[in-house]
Formats: structure tokens, sequence, C-alpha cells
């Protein structure tokens, strides 16, 4: 008996153009030679033959808006994004990506997969350009807004866990901090500071501007500040484009030298638009499940699906559990082995 | 008789390359009609006569450092930043500026100025671009970094009246959240919002992007989600300034072009380079201080003196004690006028 790969499970009613952008998306990562199975209504699509062909569907015909609340998450069973953890729940999926609402998807996870025995709060982790040119892992961007010191512990782990797979040996993990002094940072910042102090990895207290140079390749932080991290790096780009465009159009020499400027603009947009990231990974439930962007194109939704794939095939859950369950003992003691 | 008008107070020893930096921008601003009164060591300057001849002196040799903690603001007296501001607290001078460390500044102003009798944390104003071509005031961009729902209230107050005497009809208040619906934020933000919601001008929750675009004047924020949002957005200048020059280097037609942009490159550098802006205002004490960058240059140190002497002249203290007595009945009713 041929030993088949069990498919990543695909929201396709999730994003501003599903499905449509899901579905294409999806054929993206198949060709890929990633399986997917895609879950929603494919009568929505433009073209329900070809969407029936990109791979095989569970079908329902519910879906949520963008927008929903924790209440209509809890009370649509049927909803897409529901059936497609539920997929994941069942062993039928090893995965699961929507480009829905993030807190539907959040709420939407807890409820179908559960947390981690060790986890008290799921995070988000989102993956941003450095100055440097490497990459910077934030954690959390947007899961769980109020946290405890111990919350912030946990994030250190899981950060660091994610980091490792993505190629760092020993990643340096910070606390978002505003200065890097032991005395500054919040209460719980300076609390966690303590906690982290003498683990291995841990960089210390850390200010945007100097991750965002290099400084660190993970950033911890509660769900409230690093959602503004993520948000005002997201909208300074945005300021810095409609500045640029501002200024140009009074300038007809240098908008006559833009032609000369295209590989370095293109290279810009790539490295610069989210959209191109594929999406963010909830981390601390019981499977990957990667949030894509609402206004996410086919190329960023097949990134997402092989983000959530790789999640999966790296062992980044077992690799959590690991982490968390010696990290559970240590986390009262002097700093063991993270 | 002839009415003399008294002069801003400038801590000469101050910043990273004081005081030469700082006396050559108390020269522009003295050229500029502002009465100045230096206090340090005209000695360590290059050209200690030259220095002398700028504007009155009040000498003392001893300075803290950058770095320097509340302990040592509080133990040396006689340092340049604390007799700066006791010279405002006795009336021979109008306000207060320092480019020294931020958070000396601001203990000092705290124990030589006190606060007024309505507020219960000072705050810091940074002004930002705006993706529109306006201007975003943030308050507060990091004096205190662990804030109740009240305080957060009285960050609004103060940033309108600031917003109002810097030319804005009725600004447009928001909360910085992670979201714009009611039920998002932190517990504190969305106690925040409770009690302002009703309040003239007050704009709801809002996110880093969206008030970065300009949906807002003003974005209210404790300390820390402020100074995040302030100094991510200042990493981001800088991480797209290396991530342009790291794209130019392997591109010798687009490093040819660069000439016809000089002029759109300058004017993004003056729109976005915060030296530019002079410094940070500290309100919620009882006279105008401003905070100038460490690494100011001449003209940033100018246009502080320049910030701290139309901060005094508009009135700003006095606007301020307005706002809140008649703040501090309204803000446990429902909103009463702002």
């Amino acid at each position: 008996m041929v030993h088949q790969e069990l498919p990543v499970a695909v929201d396709a009613m999730g994003g501003d153009a599903a499905p449509d952008v899901v579905i294409d998306g999806a054929r993206l990562a198949v060709a890929a030679g990633i399986p997917v199975l895609l879950v929603g209504d494919p009568d929505r699509s433009v073209d329900p033959v070809a969407a029936r062909a990109v791979a095989p569907w569970v079908v329902t015909r519910e879906a949520l808006p963008m927008d929903a609340g924790a209440g209509a998450v809890r009370a649509m069973e049927g909803a897409s994004i529901r059936r497609c953890l539920a997929e994941v729940r069942a062993g039928r999926a090893v995965a699961a990506v929507s480009c829905g609402g993030s807190g539907a998807t959040l709420v939407a996870s807890v409820i179908e997969l559960g947390l981690e025995p060790h986890v008290d709060r799921p995070a988000i982790i989102a993956a941003l350009p450095r100055a440097d040119g490497g990459t910077l892992y934030l954690v959390d961007a947007g899961a769980s807004v109020d946290c405890r010191a111990d919350h912030l512990a946990q994030f250190f782990e899981l950060g660091s866990v994610w980091a490792r797979l993505m190629g760092g040996a020993l990643p340096r993990v910070g606390l978002l901090s505003n200065g890097s002094e032991g005395h500054k940072g919040s209460k719980v910042v300076r609390e966690a500071h303590a906690m982290l102090e003498g683990r291995p990895g841990y960089a210390g207290q850390v200010e945007p501007h100097a991750a965002l140079a290099g400084a660190v390749d993970v950033l911890v932080a509660d769900g409230f500040a690093g959602n503004v991290f993520l948000k005002t790096a997201e909208g300074m780009v945005e300021l810095l484009r409609a500045t640029f465009l501002r200024e140009l159009e009074g300038d007809p020499a240098a908008r006559a030298s833009l032609p000369a400027l295209s590989g370095v603009l293109a290279a810009l947009r790539v490295r610069l638009d989210w959209r191109s990231r594929g999406g963010a990974l909830l981390v601390g439930v019981t499977a990957p499940v990667v949030i894509g962007h609402g206004r996410a194109d086919a190329v960023s939704v097949g990134a997402a699906i092989r983000l959530a794939h790789y999640a999966h095939t790296s062992g980044m859950v077992e690799d959590v559990r690991r982490a968390l369950s010696s990290g559970a003992s240590s986390s009262v003691g002097s700093g063991g082995p993270a």
C-alpha cells in the first residue's frame, strides 16, 4: 500500500477575494507537491468545475464574515473555518490555512484544536524584514492582548522553537521594551525579564528600532504591544510609499529617472510587502495554523499553504511540546536549559 | 522701563555633542529673536569666549551622563539639567530645553517644576509625519510606562490642548489599539475607551497604520505602547533607508539615476528625519520643557528652543490647567465638554 501524505486543510471562503484567489493559491501549492483539502463552497467560484478539479473538497455553504466576533465563531459550527480545523482535529489533515479574519481563526483554532498542555495563551508569530537583511520573528503579533510575565516566558519558548526550525542555530531572543536597561519596561516586562535572565539565547530587553536593525532574531511581546509594533511597521511602509509618490508628483526629472530604479523598487516591494510573506503562524494550539492576509493574492495563499506544510513536516508542534514541558519545570527555577 | 522678555533656559551640557552644538543652536534661536539663558560650563566649549557671547550663562560644572538613572538625578542637585529647570521654577526663565537623556530630563522636571494640580502622570508629546502630509501628535511617547485608564483620559486632554495650539480647530483624538472595534484593545484601553466615548473630538480606538495614514490628529497611548510606536516608526525609516542603499549597491544603472532623485530624497529626509523636528514636548509639569534629541545638530537645537518658546507664548500650561480642571469633574460623568 502506498503511503499517502495527509493534506493541508484550506479555508476556501476566507479573504476578500475568496474563494477564487484561495483556489488559485491551492493550485500553486498542489503544483509544488503539497496535498491540499479545500473547505467551503466550490459553487461560489467563477468556475465550479475547475475549482473541484484542484483538490478534494469538504463542502460547506456557511462562512463567517471577516469581522466575525467570538460569539459568531462559537455559534456557527458549520462555518468553513470551523470545518477546516475540524478536519485537522479528526486527523484527516495535518495543518490549516485561512485568510479570513485573524480573530475568528484564532477563536476557531482554540475551539477545534485546543491549546497544547503547557501553553496558557496562544500566540501569532509574524516574520518581518530586518535592516541587515535577516528576518525578525515577532511573537505575539496579536493573539493574546493582556499577558502576564509567565505568558511572555512561554512566548520566549514558542519563538525560539520556530526560529530554530527556520534555520537559526541559537536564535537571540529579546523582550520588546522601551529601553534596553533592566529598570525600563512595563511592570510585566520587567517581571518577564527577571524570569528569563540567564536562559540560553535570551538577549534582554530590546527597543523596536534595535530589533528592526538586527539585534535579535526573535522579539517577544504581549499581543497588544506586538500588534502595535507590526502595524506601525506596515503603516510606515505605506507612509514612505505615499510620501515618495507625492514628492515625485512635483518633480518631472525625478519621475523620468524612475525606469532606471524599477529593479530596486521591485526588490523593495518583495522585501517589504507583507503579502509576499504568506501569512503568520498561530502557535500554542495542537496543530499548525497559518493566518493569511485578508487581501492575499494567489501567490500569497500558496506561500501560506507552504508555510503550514513546513510547520507540520518540521515537527513544530512536537518541538513546542518538548520545550514547554521542560520549560514548565525550569520557569520557576534559575533558568535551566531552554 | 522696557519690558524684557524672559528667556528659555537651555541645558548646555545635554546631548552627544554638547556643549558646542547646543551653543550653536542657542545662537540660531537668539538670532531669531528668542532670548536664551544657557546653563552649564562655557569652559568646556572649544571657544569659551564666543560661547559666553551668545547669551547669559548660569555656570555649573556638574552634568549628568546620558543614561543617568532617577537616583543620580535626585542626588546631583547642581547638574546642568537641574539648574536649568530651577531657573524656570525661580521665575527667571519661562521654559526649558535639554538634549540630555529623556529619562533624566523627565525626573528632573518633576522634581524641580512639579506636576500640574489635576495631572497624575507627566507625558511626552512627539510629532510624527502622516502619510497624508499632516502631523500626528503622539501622547505619551514614553514618560509614563504603566498607566491606568484615567491617566489615558488625561493624556486625551493634554494632546487635544496641544494639537489645538498647533493649529487644529477640533483635533480628532484616537486611542492607540490593536483594532478599531470597541471589544479590541487591552483591558486598560477598553476602560479608557468607555471613559472617553462621547467626548468631543474622541475618534475611538485607532490602529497604528490608520493613525499614520491620517485617521487622527492625536494618538493617545501609555508610555510603553507609545514608545514602541515611536521607535518602530523611527526604526522603519532606518530599515527602508538601509534596504534601499543595499539594493542600489548591485544596480549601477539605478545608482546613476540618483542625481535626478536628489530633490525627492532630500524632501523625504526633511519630512522623515526626526532630528529636523526639534524635539518632544513634556506636558503635565508646571512649565514647558522640550526634550531634544541626544544626536541633535545645531538646527535641531534651535528648533527645540523655538518649540519651548512657542509652548510658553501660546499659553499651553494655562490651557492644560483649564482643560483638566473642567475635565476632572467630567471624567467620572457622561463626557462633558473637553
